[in-house]
């Protein structure tokens, strides 16, 4: 099983977070704004350190196996303005300035813009930004 | 490894979910008036589909390894507006009604109530109604 655990020192507050055995934790992000759910992603130890130190958000990308500082490839990046941990200290949760405007790869403000209806999942919510406009197409 | 799908034949929808090995997926429910985040907890199929057919929330949980219909005990329960989906198919998200505008075991409106502050997890939400007289001291 992948160690995704920070191996350096860290504060107290972080061992109050219950992580997965692969080290992790699922964070979800809010708009501070307008309370939009703009994704949920994973953290380990040293992710959710950085974030809480440099007041970006920076995730683990588990399809890639490493640090994800969001915004890095698209300059949308999560200026964070609080974090939350929730009662069973297994889910965290940041409100965010959402710089762009746009959180999701596609080109969406949010991850979530599908929703069910009539037992189909039907696209809500509209592409702001071409995506190929925002990572480049070759 | 536990498994937690469900056995009956389900709908297409259920199949555009991308389950985690033990059958689950995360359901953030959101208060759908305020946008406050209630709660996050997990999800198998069963539960997602009850959740779909009967409007209310259904969760999986897994310390007690069945079916977990949100406010069986406390009457706290959730009516869903909305179900969403993410990008990459592998986070539910649920807009809902909370009744009785509790949707924390320990009382509270939201399960995230503590915010990081100065490198210490404090309380910053207060207790609507004590966990005693919504579950019984005995």
């Amino acid at each position: 099983m992948q160690d995704c655990s920070d191996n350096v020192e860290t504060p107290d507050w972080l061992d109050a977070v219950r992580w997965t055995p692969e080290g992790l934790v699922p964070a979800i992000a809010q708009d501070a704004e307008t309370g939009d759910i703009l994704m949920m992603a994973w953290m380990n130890r040293q992710s959710l350190r950085l974030t809480a130190e440099e007041g970006h958000a920076v995730y683990w990308s588990r399809s890639r196996g490493k640090l994800w500082r969001k915004g890095e490839t698209s300059g949308h990046e999560q200026v964070v303005r609080e974090i939350r941990l929730d009662c069973d200290e297994d889910v965290i949760l940041l409100k965010v300035e959402q710089k762009g405007g746009i959180a999701c790869h596609t080109g969406r403000r949010s991850c979530f813009y599908r929703a069910l209806k009539d037992g189909q999942w039907v696209r809500v919510d509209p592409v702001i930004k071409d995506p190929d406009a925002i990572y480049g197409s070759n």
